[in-house]
């Protein structure tokens, strides 16, 4: 008998070194928690049904505890022969037990252990996951709270497009992180299936109580294939796509931050803790944080289909080309787990220039202001729209409304014209009170949207 | 004004031929009951808070039943200078009804209106979907009805692992597609807010009532930020996850049905009906189904990081870039309308040779039953499996119970030897009927497994 | 026999519909050309050597002569049954000729012929493609010519970095179109292997000719492993890499064109008849071209890896997967052939606008001029950098120059503060032409690099 | 002056660790060889232009020698503040030399520094994998010289389609590494151009002699646009592009060792040094290895268009997003070489069942032999077709050659019947045999391939 307990009776040599290394899984030792978790309810199921013996299941138990207690103050040593976490596990536990460990692995496989431990670990790390969402969502309401009050352009195709406030562009991405954190709430609700039980692809002919062992690790029920159970992947492209979709969303807010922050813009600012410099350039402050932001973001949402690649058009079954869904998924996870804090505090930090943000609501942005009130005054729309543009592309600086006026005049419209010419001045803060949709830009539809939002996020 | 009602009073010049090809979607077109639907609901919400008169309203109301019968005719005509769907049904709809269509884009903008035709074309399309995938699951589970007694390697690593049964390899694709309609239906649910009234980016100062439109088009609530609904895309991605989920569990039954139906296994069979020849070689009969399940599932799955790859990095608000979010949704959903189908044909139609199912069973098979016998004799697990290891790599054919039992008399344990030659003739269909864990190949579990997935898949 | 020439003595019914459907490939047949041509060779070889009569060859030639006019003048018309153009093109050939049109298949495989097919498209639409890559280079050379003394802010992190010039930008896209030639040039001399003759997968008993029909084809020689010619796609992924590469460089172009055209920066204006309106906000002036190249380049480039993901894992030989190299291929294909003209127009069309642009070069852009100036006057490099960059934290607007010189006499070094003091004031354009290294922004630079740039895309 | 020579004097703070942790960059490490050896060249130039003295320039070759002793012994201690290896390099070098360490980041920024390794370092790691490319390759041709005459079935749509011989297999894959080898060489010629001196982005006001660092750093010429030099990542993504389908290639070699090794078909056999065992199943084998390939190629096709979604969409000039480059590059580098050793083993240890392989050969392999010697004797390869399926369709075990011959006798063709009965037995070597195109199965050709692939690997 070797020192890996899978090649045993019928191997008649060892493995080459090549093969070795690139089979060795030396990402998947984060899931010890899981694993001995996992093989503490499997143990406790085998001495319920009377395949091991009490003593056995205490001295497992027992065992169990100190590879835990190993693990947990880092002095846990992999041997160059463990295959992976699993078999780490079973080995040190053996050397510490002795015989009762050799009887942990009854009715069980590599193949249902893992996919227990990936999907324990899931359950423990999405609720992670999530109050970092919820941070992030918090920091953008806070920071909307703020600023209601606070006109600045919001942009389509990068031009302004309307008067809108801080508080709206921060609640956009408060609103993005609510929804993620509901599609997060969804996918984990679906977590309910345990595979441990399933063997290697088939169950087997022990008296195994599935029920039990799933009751006792938290889940609803047993898988009830354990084909599916073993060889699918498909809660870890599912968990994929819910950090694809935000890494997305981080990346977007990347190049807002990104932008609202350049010179060219100058509507917002970092703290210097927040920027870095220029190795050649002494006047450089650079938003790396917000680049970070936009470039990993992108990056972590290709995660998703490299994976599926990778398990599209394999046989049902488990195949060794599984095992590259945890280094994928771990790569995306760190990524997700580093850029939300990242976000947030650049989100907290934010500082707004008022007066840049102000000049940056050109005269032009009350178009739409002007096409509604004509549209109040009974014009068609479409008619609105078409004068509207003539006097946008006539009018002398600081003279929008009196071109409309001259333009409705000329065309004999003079309840128009008068209507224009009755609005008072066109600041910015007036159009953004003008805007009373609900969802829209205004102060008082920000604060119920913040409210609200607030709720939802906190689980109020 | 020309043609081109976003091209009015602003504008100097028409658009350069470059710019209007590579502008145009005509992949929108698909849209047009939902882009009317939309329209129908946003002109009785104008008329209700008095921005249309009555009058007009009525005869919008008229138009857009002539325009959607043209449509549905196949009569309606696209203009060359209409972008989109929307502007072609609002050109059309003027045509028809003169100035009370120049006034059915009041409060509007195509922001917040090809957002909502496209949640409702999700609403409307994926119950479509899941009806596909309910087809699928169920075919499967006729299949597994016919044969919970016909044994059938399962594989790992594609090597026989176990026996399990031609019920138990359709019954995990039918776990498949019963999760992914689960996935589907949370979506679904997801999809509950309505972006009508968020205008371009931030609403607009007339006094829509956005309530009113969402219940009218049966969503729960007008979506909180105005920003986000219409420069988000996250649904969408979400939708691309799940059908690159779907594409890569057809792939997968893809390469089972084209491993199966080779005649290197001789498993199963296709009719003629679905098989294609050869132009060259007279005697081929390819499984080309199974083979464009397998590539075009894999290329599905793709979807999701090429949109993302669009969408990150974006500004906030609309931009240009995310019309291709038609381009990549409606591409993968025609694979999944066209995969889904092919999948159930093929499922439905195959046929399986038992004896050839029979001959691919190995003696070696036994060998988990013969370790799980060793344990019930009170052998430590990982001895067990060494000592069956060793009796199957030194059997002679045929021989592999009695192998084991020379080998646990020569180590001096009689009675592991003789509970071994105690066993019956150890046949494939005996190791199936001992497999007895719930989820796993036994014929009652997958009797059980059946019923219990068929109420799932049918919701009852 | 049936109307399908694969479908003949094998089979004993016909295809079921829902096969067909998913199997018929309609996005092949731009192909007609280069098939029609191979076949004409083929048809040669086979006459050449006796395979076929001189009287069938004339038949044969004859009648592709005229298909290739019913595909020229646009009247070929498909039958429901052609599975693909290969055997639309035989069946109609047969039609017309009759049994000489039955001897053509002799000695080839769909297998071959499809891959001879595309290999010669390749062959025939890369210098194409080369043509609006050279296109859009020479138009960006053009635009630098005419602004080697336009200062500009080059970017880097969105923060003016230094001081450039328009001609500096348009020489970068210029020398990335070049590169790209370069790649496309190295892509066309490695297709020079003609893999027909290949047959299915190992060739046949016939004694073909295979270097004549090679160099019949404008190929070097015949492809040297039949297995490789007929199961590889690797010249496709090839050529999706150099496509996905432009795309990338495009839609970097779109983002710039994004910036520049946007009123928040205002560097620089697309004509009325590149840009578009909004339907919504009269005011808006959309540059939806520059947006289209940024979408659609990073959609394009996520090409490469959709087919990677169908083509790898599946085994040696040609599987139907395979089909789906022709729909990514041409869809990316006319992406691109869409986009570079789409970019050239617009970079034909650019209007600058200097005074922005000089307004856009803050003081600050002085510094690296400044911290050279000290290195000339030996001070350090990294001590220059502290110093200059105290100075800029330090200044009051307008007076970097003379807050430096105070910090270099505080410190006792008044040869450095002379130095300081004895600069002209430091204009962009000033500052521009200090920038003297060889493919810097200097304007004697810029000359150099659009001459040399010119000479290599058009080849003298 | 704090610790970081690129937050001086502009800076208040110093970083939040939040940011740090994410810009920090610990994967640019093993760029140290080639940032030393750039550096070396940098201060050889400066001094030779003199920027700075000779003393200067002797003080930092001197320190940049002990710098590269201490990373070729492992001591190299990395500072926490330090961000990259190229501030790490420098500021030890300051440790060690004092001022003139202050001195060698004259006129040079990260941006073209940076480039300037990554090119060195393909320039250097390139030939490395060329030669793994190379010993892949020469081990399919030892493989194909042992097993010219081995009959094996040629596989398409995974259905046996002709007599090949595992020459013929070996041969392919042997024909693919020659292929990447020739992208790789085209490759690596295209790195030409050297980035040093391009600056930030813009290049310098100092007297930089570009032409001598690039000629001492092997290039041909300085890049011509500093812009390009710095902002693009195209090379990178090159890169990718060649690992990607390397990936590819191997992922299918995986598949058919997969394949070929399961006891289903039973072709062939790995070594146990080269599979593993389950801990579950005694008597399994599996082939891990092979599944590693096919499932790790594929992930690493996946870094091309994730790396370039990360890059496309950025404005002109270097932004932080670039970062991400070298993770993706690395990654899948790093890929590529435990993949391609992995592989040669396997591909040397592989030993073949001829039994196997010739009973895999089924008689209706012969169709394409006989529809050949149809056409031989004047029949039209329609018809020709058309009459083999017909007798594959209806002959009984061991009667292919009579069945057809009775068809061809009662259509009345008597000679063709007789041409049919005057055949040989088609065992799988005759039929090999008569396999004679260039590039085809028959032992000559394979021998031909042999010795002209090799002398392509060989570059003799």
């Amino acid at each position: 008998m070797t020192d890996n307990p899978a090649r045993q009776g019928r191997f008649a040599a060892g493995t080459d070194p090549v093969l070795h290394a690139a089979n060795q899984s030396t990402h998947d030792r984060r899931l010890w928690r899981q694993d001995i978790r996992g093989s503490r309810a499997h143990a406790r199921m085998l001495a319920g049904v009377g395949l091991i013996s009490q003593a056995d299941h205490a001295a497992i138990a027992k065992g169990l505890g100190q590879v835990e207690g190993e693990f947990a103050r880092g002095e846990f040593a992999f041997h160059p022969e463990d295959e992976d976490i699993h078999m780490a596990v079973e080995r040190r536990l053996t050397e510490i037990v002795g015989e009762p460990g050799q009887r942990l692995h009854t009715g069980r496989s590599r193949n249902d252990q893992v996919m227990t431990d990936l999907l324990l670990w899931l359950c423990d790390s999405l609720p992670e996951l999530a109050a970092l969402l919820r941070a992030w969502g918090l920091a953008h309401l806070k920071g909307a709270a703020e600023h209601t009050k606070t006109p600045m352009p919001a942009l389509t195709h990068l031009q302004p497009a309307q008067v809108a406030s801080v508080a709206h562009w921060h609640i956009s991405h408060a609103a993005g992180a609510e929804r993620n954190l509901r599609r997060l709430n969804d996918l984990l609700a679906r977590l309910d299936e345990c595979p441990l039980g399933s063997g290697a692809v088939a169950g087997c002919s022990l008296p195994l109580d599935r029920q039990a062992v799933a009751t006792d690790l938290g889940f609803s029920r047993p898988a009830q294939s354990a084909l599916q159970a073993t060889g699918g992947r498909a809660d870890v492209l599912d968990t994929l796509a819910l950090l694809g979709i935000i890494g997305t969303d981080l990346s977007r807010l990347g190049e807002d931050l990104a932008l609202f922050c350049s010179p060219l813009l100058g509507w917002a600012a970092l703290p210097d803790s927040l920027t870095t410099g220029s190795s050649l350039l002494p006047h450089k402050v650079n938003p790396d944080g917000a680049e970070i932001l936009r470039g990993q973001g992108r990056l972590l949402a290709s995660s998703f289909s490299a994976l599926a690649a990778v398990v599209g058009g394999l046989p049902s079954g488990y195949s060794k080309d599984l095992q590259a869904d945890k280094e994928v998924l771990f790569t995306a996870w760190d990524k997700a787990l580093t850029l939300l804090p990242l976000a947030t505090a650049q989100v907290a930090a934010l500082s707004w220039d008022k007066p840049a943000l102000a000049a940056a609501c050109p005269e032009a942005l009350a178009a739409p202001f002007l096409a509604d009130t004509l549209v109040k005054a009974g014009i068609p729309f479409r008619h609105a729209h078409d004068l509207v543009g003539q006097a946008v592309a006539k009018a002398s600086p600081g003279a929008l409304a009196p071109a409309l006026a001259a333009i409705l005049a000329a065309s004999g419209d003079h309840a128009g014209a008068e209507a224009v010419c009755a609005l008072p001045p066109l600041t910015p803060l007036y159009l953004l009170e003008q805007t009373t949709t609900e969802g829209g830009a205004g102060p008082a539809q920000a604060k119920a949207a913040i409210t609200l939002l607030g709720q939802r996020l906190t689980g109020e």
